[in-house]
């Protein structure tokens, strides 16, 4: 089995230093601001980053050593396919949120609407540019599956420790 | 230096053999059919996964294998910081589309919208939920940095093969 090899590219740091209590989507965590510290051996590639409102962070949920196919998110109380939900416990623990641009010095970001671990490892930045796709969403028919009436509690849910795995939750 | 380690979960098959001339955005790719082959052994977290319209997918830019801090982007003329830009030449190739689901039948996902590779190995599976980010976009001043009067573009350019290596150009 070929395994694809990642590097984290910086830190990102946060408010959050526990799991629990932690809003679990950005639209739980507007205003919450966070640095994101890139290393100085790719800081060359901020350049003109500046430019963006948004970014695209992808990240590495590296306090869960562990994946299920079937998880009971936070928004709901049934177990759902991995892949339907945005649970961290899922096969490669890789994250995404997009998060808003305050001001880059040096190879600082620092970033709003942050609902992120601190300490968590960043593997890419991509800037937020919607016009790349938005014409291909049919917006009328969007369906969002077990979501629908459910998203909105995303504002005011918080994360708790389910999907730390058992001898995780030994060592608390 | 911690590597995180990445298993591909299945492979994305569409009608793409070559970089040379694909589109190099959703935008570019309406109604172009792919199909996404899970491995069996996650077939499981796709449940639920059929109450979807779109998939955001996560993908080894497999026929990449250099980083460079700044590229001259296919929509630009001018070099660029690569974590401005989408180009596959990235620290970490990890690729990121929003695709249509079609239908979902035993392992396979038909997907149209496919600007991707052909033989691309999967990396992730996200349900498409704007509602979970949408309202923290300040969508009256947004900022897309370069990008501004040059996304249409992304429309009609095709891709070349700028990102490739010297060796690989060479075996061509």
């Amino acid at each position: 089995m070929k395994k694809i090899e990642i590097e984290s590219i910086g830190t990102i740091h946060t408010p959050f230093n526990d799991i629990e209590g932690m809003p679990i989507q950005t639209i739980g965590a507007k205003d919450i601001p966070g640095e994101i510290h890139v290393k100085d051996k790719f800081k060359e590639g901020l350049k003109d980053l500046n430019g963006f409102s948004y970014i695209n962070i992808l990240y590495n949920f590296h306090k869960i050593n562990e994946y299920d196919l079937t998880v009971t998110p936070f928004l709901d109380n049934k177990k759902r396919g991995i892949f339907a939900t945005r649970s961290p416990k899922r096969p490669n623990h890789i994250g995404s949120s997009i998060v808003k641009i305050d001001k880059i010095e040096d190879n600082i970001i620092y970033i709003l609407n942050v609902d992120i671990l601190d300490g968590t490892p960043l593997i890419d930045i991509k800037p937020y540019v919607p016009h790349l796709w938005e014409e291909t969403i049919e917006k009328e028919d969007l369906k969002i599956g077990w979501f629908k009436d459910k998203h909105q509690n995303a504002k005011t849910q918080k994360s708790d420790d389910r999907f730390l795995s058992l001898s995780q939750l030994k060592k608390n």
